[in-house]
């Protein structure tokens, strides 16, 4: 019978060229797909829940594949681990209907970005948060996610790259928040377009540093032009934080 | 006019030896000198607190020397950050007396370590805390640390390696609290005999499992025979967290 199974997993994306599979440079789904090859004898191919690009983390993220072994699903997690680099965690498995698919039946994603927020730096937050030894102003910021927040044409908040049919997305919330030295820009949408949580924070950061006016931001998304929003911030400091499905994947992801 | 200049600085210790200067291996201190010869413009030799081994990191540490440059102490961090590599960074600095010295006046020391328990690993906490997949009784472990606090002979407690007058140390106090997946061993002490925190940790651990007896600590002790004990945490869980000095480099350190 063949079977199709998800994963939750964890990743730390600094020494991956992003999730996809792509020729001449080591992705996180190719480092699985062996792992997986190697535990059920068999060639797979994995489904992910988003394309994220080199450097960027996942402190959870869903995959599934097909496959007819008989591995129960409980001891996936044991099995793939003890064939994965360190910094790719399986943290859950589970049998799902035949037609899901880790990318089609995503109902929403948050990623949230990290920036180190301090004069100097902090070793232990290399690669993991985008260090920034700038004031920057909270107040400002929030008034320039609020602005970000609700369904919009987001064409002036991504980077061209992937052909898509709508560049509208609805994003539900924007929320920024401070803890010690680390602003977290937690950003929930039905979707993301190419570079765009990395879009909205340089954004929002751009505001900050008084660059853009809250007020400008509607006028700049209906403009549908690139160049009048904030840059895209670097991709060591955003991380895929949440998602949520129907049903039993919904609750293994929200485990 | 020679000043004594002390630094307080952090460093990830995956990619370094540990501490100490060697031949054929990078060092942190090697490193730390060459960002300052490159600042002063002439050869710096550092003295630090303590000998933190390969993969052993620091939250804080204290380091000094001696130098004639006129270059004002609160423009060093910027200079040699800006010649460091990401994972040392340099927090302050400070004009300190001319007998100050970072391993001698040291007073105490506060070691804390990590341990990842969960049964499957966290990409995040990769070399920077052990993961242990097995059940801890905390209670179990608290009484254990109990038996190793106050003054004690503690070769059974050390590697040898280091020629030292005395191994009899005080341990101020020795507290394990666990936060999420994340087991902190927190140890102060006048002075560390090399390894000590890691025996510490280990026997600990080995109290949990059943293997030594929390009343048989003390006889342990008492044996001075390091095979009794329990075997030495690996160093990547292990962080130098806490300096207690006298005066302006007191307070400069717990800033």
């Amino acid at each position: 019978m063949m079977r199709n199974i998800a994963l939750r997993l964890m990743y730390d994306g600094t020494n991956y060229h992003g999730w996809q599979v792509q020729k001449n440079a080591v992705s996180v789904a190719e480092t699985l797909e062996i792992a997986i090859s190697s535990v059920i004898g068999e060639a797979a191919r994995v489904v992910g829940c988003g394309r994220t690009d080199a450097g960027v983390h996942a402190e959870v993220y869903c995959a599934n594949f097909r496959s007819s072994c008989g591995i129960p699903y409980d001891r996936l997690p044991y099995a793939l681990n003890s064939r994965l680099p360190d910094d790719i965690v399986v943290t859950a498995a589970l049998d799902v209907p035949e037609d899901f698919n880790a990318i089609g039946s995503c109902q929403k994603k948050e990623y949230t970005y990290r920036v180190l927020s301090r004069p100097v730096g902090d070793p232990f937050w290399n690669n993991r948060a985008w260090f920034y030894p700038y004031e920057l102003d909270l107040e400002l910021m929030r008034l320039a996610a609020l602005e970000m927040t609700g369904t919009h044409d987001f064409a002036a908040l991504r980077s061209v790259g992937t052909e898509v049919k709508s560049t509208v997305r609805t994003v539900f919330y924007y929320e920024i928040e401070q803890n010690d030295d680390i602003i977290k820009f937690r950003i929930c949408a039905d979707g993301f377009l190419y570079n765009m949580a990395r879009a909205m924070v340089g954004t929002a950061i751009y505001v900050s540093r008084g660059k853009i006016d809250p007020g400008d931001i509607s006028g700049i998304l209906r403009s549908g032009n690139r160049t009048l929003a904030g840059p895209t911030a670097p991709a060591h400091g955003l991380y895929m934080t949440k998602l949520w499905y129907q049903g039993p994947v919904g609750e293994m992801l929200s485990r």
